[in-house]
């Protein structure tokens, strides 16, 4: 754990420059606009240890895959997204040196994320070993509002002497990808322009053939009258760009303004890519710089508006909050429902850049409640449009029939990754992939949408479930044999409890859905019928013979569910009774003794009890927490905000407290010492449910909202604002109780513990018996 | 399974040329003598589809390992045995066209592998496309005598025209591995020198820096008179050798002997590896090949005599069996404890050529029955150099105090393999290597080798099993969790019945072996718990308890043992209703798929019971078998010898007969469609077994033979000879009875169905009882 960086409520920022860092500060500096991000890279050349970053939403590389011992049904590719062409680079010289804070001594350095206005900044002094000084001023966006354009100011000053400078803006194609499998590049030239001011260059990648266009234009500013420059085109492999001299006398600065554009061809038809780059740079630098960043503050205003938690008394609570959700939307904007997130969203090459569970099982509910319900939508359509291909690959894995296995990690719907413990055998994906159905559905009270998709993948699913469990003769039940449950620190185990649980629950609510949409739109249902060749009497028949029949291991001594089949089997050691030293144990012990040892790398039979809680009385949990609780490592970023979750649940606030810190602050303070790879994006969301969802207790049943707010001792107050069904509606809680508002004309009825209130556009709630907060 | 080798009593043929078979006959026709081993490469060039291979015993390269997902412990290195620069090569122009089998017609092709003598030779006749017809005569054999000396007659006809030739009998050292994971070159060159009729050719590996010298000689014969020749050197790259040009007229041919030596410097001071290859090739030379032909001849017929199996009325069931015996014989000579037993010996690249556990429990009783006691000493020792670094590999994975954890893959010592369920999870090898001890010391009666090596390596093995156990307070007995069995088609199952029941034989061996050698041997007793540590009460009272207390998984119901917790939960679907187009599974089957079902790979339960018989009765034995052998694929070719072994001993002829011959024929006709790899040489010591453990029914109990003979119905009679304590025993099984005769000078007591026999010299033994056989 690193505490590095500055509390306060809107920046991020960091003072002096510490190289061992950096890694970890480009990935927490990062910005991004759901089209495209950039890690915090310097913008000039930096020989120290460095990830560089730039990536373009959409645009992958099948990596081929790297595979010790080759399973039948491996893919053969895994899908990595792309280090793309950067378009922050500036090369500088002074007096012929590069300029290279890894060479030079630094006199001064901040670097700085205002998440309000959503821009980053850097400045720094530097001294060249003869005493020369050199300051920079640097800030830059990735445009909210011009999502395929990105704007950089660079103010370099000749601080104590008179000097020659070069600055070169360029665009690289020479990039390459850390994690390679064979060390191969990625990219391919195709074409290349130049114009005063201007270069343009078209790379595509081998295999996809995707083309990315990035387009830079470049303006010089004088402080102060004009500045003699020449400009020069440099060119040399890949790297394209201009070379500007000019000389600064002592206390003299110029600025460059870099203007870039990055297109797609998945955007854009690739005969026009190179001219419509062009044209959107004539745009973007008559808006100019300034204007540009005003409205990129009033587009994040906008976005805070909407989705912003305002804690009051916790500096720490706060900047973190507001850091995971600025990194959200920096990550998705919902308006593609081509595009997913990865669990390090743009900040890293980590996991490929690939869609994973995660954003089913923890980024869904927070675009739920924070966005337009088209965003959340599209998440679902994207699994929805991958069906096709969920099928196939349950075909590859030995299934028929329209039975579907939406993938562990994939770009395009196809399965890409590669260990049979978790390809083949983490299905429990399929769980949630049907819950963030159900999820969007009682969020939104959009019971169409099963009609017109979802249903169809509920059906595939159910198949899926219906083939893969199996019927034990010695126990007359139903089991499900060899999966690898949320905990990932157990492979291959029979009979997960939250396997068979979600199973069941899938079979369920697919026989529900079937029903309702039978009902509310028959025409419809006939469709989803025919398509998917659906035999009614029949898999209906078996899917209820599961669903009865399922087993579930439980501890009845104990009164918990039980993660797998011979969990009692382990010694019961708590974690806490580790020492130091061996944490995280996936860094320290060998994958056989966390295997058979007891502990839980993310929450498992309590991911059940969290998605499922109203089947379960409290004592219940209770028992199952406290059971669960004390062997749970947290080795993965995921598990902390449910455990949040149940903690508020349990009225347990100092325990809530502590898992929504853990959370919160994993990057900002590099609690897994991995931030290096890139941010933990999808777990962000973990954290925006632990305050939502924990301290606030909100949960949506019968289309109405509840809460069961608490209020952590360290605080004075939080407030959020959340959407449901067409209205904004604000809470605040603090000591002296719960302020309700919205945006709605009509009033809205609100339960606050059980109480229904109706509220008018703004009222302050009365807590009913006389709860505390 | 492929039907194309003819049957033979002694030779193995192959008439007319199939291209497709080519790699398979490679394999088969694979020549070696336990120091070096070559595939049936032709000598020529030739175009099609091959397996290049030259081995040299105890020369390695520890290729980067390849891995998809790194898991902390595993090794950085996969050792592979290293395809060496060939000694065979000859490129042979007719009228400056190269003689390639693959662009001409083939008017005649036969190679044959004699077995009693110990050579290959091929021969045939092609002709190009204008008619000119080659004809060749190829022999060549690897010297047992001179084990570092091979040596090749090749003699070419120009048939039905006058031409004119040119040979080049060369040496190159630019061969590559096929498996090689990163497409590196294994080899660097270092020198080469050359002298008329002679060329010498060092080269090193990288890494291991392991030097070989090959050289070579050539002389060409005429048929009759002299032929007039020009010799050139000719050198590029690596390749090194003499360019050999001379006319023939129609009908008159020339051989070229070339005589070679393959030195390493595993043994020999590389600075005197040139001129040492140089003077033994003058020896060879002058000793002549004719002369080396009738040595290897001889060497052959003594390892015959001592080995063979005679089979009368079954020409395939003998051709196999001597096969088998060959192919051990060419692979191992057990004069050298630093070599071992790789699954596929010198005939192909996979398994890396390296020891496996395969030796121990498969070849192990072989090499004790058919060689000097001090061969299976060597297998011994092999294990007792390697015991320190077996306990710096169980420190890597957590264990400490002395435990040891044999690899489950290994050149050196070092673990090599990197998948977690074989690597870190297939424990049980640890079992086979203590057994192998503890047959070494019941069939040698040599006691004293537990005082000096045996003791010290049961102490590493059973402290590893001491510490691997976990209490299970449900169970309040102790378990083995997270293993993988023989049956590697299960993967990370909790108690594993083979696994458990051999951990506790190891420790309860442990300890009879901890009093014997106190009792016979203190002073080598004191050194041992001192060289150990050894806490004699605290660890032997550790291990008492866990014996007493350990837990097996168990059916009552059936009354049988279960292969792990959870087995019954399965579809018990016997294998013979799998579609035989899904097998093997391995290779139709994704691999949950597999893990999920009922089907086993190879003996698991069955081992253990093959390996602890006496603890049973044969109605146990018989249930277990009737359970567990229909849901066995046998998808290793270790599995059908020990099912052979209980069949026989259940009196079962018919499936006896069945499963000797799936494992005697298994590389000759090609069962498992794998043959092309190279052999399965470890498991040809299980075909020796199914006879001489199977049908005759052999067994060492309390330092007596014992036999209970069946005879297949197809048979007339078998017949082996032993080694038994200082004699050689032969044993022939016929319809009227069993015929014994042994080497000793004192009569030898021999139970035969339990009766014992005193058996003078020769002896034909009355069977007690009336036993039909």
């Amino acid at each position: 754990m690193k505490n590095y960086i500055k509390h306060d409520e809107w920046n991020i920022i960091e003072e002096g420059f510490n190289p061992a860092l950096n890694k970890v500060s480009e990935s927490i500096f990062s910005i991004g606009n759901g089209r495209m991000g950039q890690r915090a890279n310097f913008e000039e050349r930096y020989g120290g240890e460095s990830l560089q970053g730039s990536y373009v939403a959409g645009v992958y590389y099948p990596d081929k895959t790297r595979v010790g011992w080759w399973k039948n049904g491996y893919p053969e590719y895994f899908a990595k997204v792309l280090n793309a062409p950067s378009w922050i680079g500036i090369d500088v010289f002074v007096d012929g040196e590069p300029l290279d804070l890894h060479r030079l001594e630094i006199l001064r350095f901040r670097r700085q994320l205002c998440m309000r206005d959503g821009y980053l900044s850097r400045s720094f002094t530097a001294r060249f070993e003869d005493g020369r000084e050199v300051a920079v001023e640097a800030t830059r966006f990735c445009s909210l509002v011009d999502d395929e354009c990105g704007a950089l100011s660079y103010r370099i000053s000749a601080r104590n002497f008179e000097g020659r400078f070069v600055v070169i803006p360029y665009l690289d194609g020479g990039v390459r990808n850390m994690d390679s499998n064979y060390d191969e590049t990625f990219w391919e030239y195709v074409a290349a322009s130049t114009a005063p001011n201007r270069s343009v260059l078209t790379m595509r990648t081998k295999k996809t053939d995707f083309w990315v266009t990035t387009g830079m234009h470049y303006e010089l500013l004088a402080d102060e009258g004009r500045i003699q420059c020449s400009e020069q085109d440099v060119r040399r492999d890949d790297y394209i760009g201009k070379s500007v001299t000019f000389d600064l006398a002592a206390g003299q600065s110029i600025a460059v303004r870099k203007y870039a554009v990055v297109l797609s061809s998945e955007n854009h038809p690739k005969a026009d890519m190179e001219a419509r780059a062009s044209a959107m740079l004539d745009r973007v630098v008559a808006k100019g710089f300034d204007r540009m960043m005003v409205e990129q503050s009033e587009a994040w205003g906008q976005k805070w508006e909407e989705s912003d938690i305002r804690i009051r008394g916790d500096i720490a609570a706060q900047q973190a909050i507001r850091f995971n959700i600025f990194q959200l939307h920096q990550t998705y904007s919902g308006e593609d429902e081509r595009l997913n997130i990865g669990p390090k969203g743009f900040t890293g090459e980590k996991y490929g850049g690939a869609t994973y569970w995660d954003t089913e099982a923890y980024c869904l509910p927070f675009y739920l409640a924070t966005a337009p319900p088209a965003v959340a939508k599209n998440l679902l359509l994207y699994r929805y449009r991958h069906l096709p291909k969920a099928i196939e690959n349950a075909r590859k894995l030995g299934f028929d029939g329209g039975a579907a296995l939406f993938p562990m990690v994939t770009m395009n719907g196809e399965e890409c990754h590669n260990e049979w413990e978790i390809t083949f055998e983490e299905i429990h994906r399929n769980g949630a992939i049907a819950f963030a159905i159900y999820n969007y559905v009682r969020y939104t009270g959009d019971d169409e949408y099963l009609a017109d998709y979802g249903l169809e993948v509920l059906i595939g699913i159910a198949r899926f479930w219906a083939q893969r469990v199996n019927w034990s003769e010695y126990r007359q039940r139903y089991v499900i044999l060899g999966v690898t449950g949320p905990n990932e620190y157990e492979n291959n185990v029979n009979n997960n409890w939250y396997t068979n649980t979600m199973a069941v629950w899938c079979l369920t609510y697919a026989l529900e859905a079937l029903t309702a949409v039978r009902h509310a739109w028959p025409a419809k249902y006939e469709a989803v019928i025919t398509r998917t060749a659906f035999d009614e009497r029949h898999e209906t028949g078996t899917w209820e013979t599961i669903v009865e029949k399922m087993y579930y291991p439980v501890d009845g001594e104990r009164g918990i569910f039980l993660q797998q089949d011979g969990f009692l089997d382990k010694e019961l050691v708590p974690a806490e009774s580790l020492p130091a030293e061996q944490r995280p144990l996936n860094q320290h012990w060998s994958w056989d003794r966390i295997l058979r040892s007891c502990y839980i790398k993310q929450a498992d039979v309590l991911q059940g009890i969290y998605l499922l809680e109203d089947r379960f009385d409290l004592e219940t949990i209770r028992r199952n927490v406290d059971f669960y609780e004390p062997l749970t490592v947290h080795e993965s970023s995921l598990s902390p905000c449910v455990h949040a979750i149940l903690a508020a649940k349990l009225g347990d606030e100092e325990r809530a407290y502590q898992f929504y810190l853990r959370t919160a602050r994993l990057d900002l303070d590099d609690y897994n010492n991995d931030t290096e790879d890139g941010l933990h994006i999808t777990s962000m969301a973990g954290t925006w449910m632990s305050i939502v969802e924990g301290f606030a207790g909100m949960r949506v049943r019968d289309g109405r909202l509840h809460f069961s707010p608490m209020l952590p001792v360290k605080w004075q107050s939080y407030e959020f604002s959340i959407r449901f069904r067409g209205t904004v509606l604000t809470v605040k809680v603090s000591r002296s109780g719960v302020l309700l508002a919205h945006s709605g004309s009509d009033p809205l009825t609100v339960f606050v513990f059980g109480h229904p209130y109706r509220v008018p556009r703004e009222a302050s709630v009365e807590l009913a018996g006389g709860q505390r907060i």
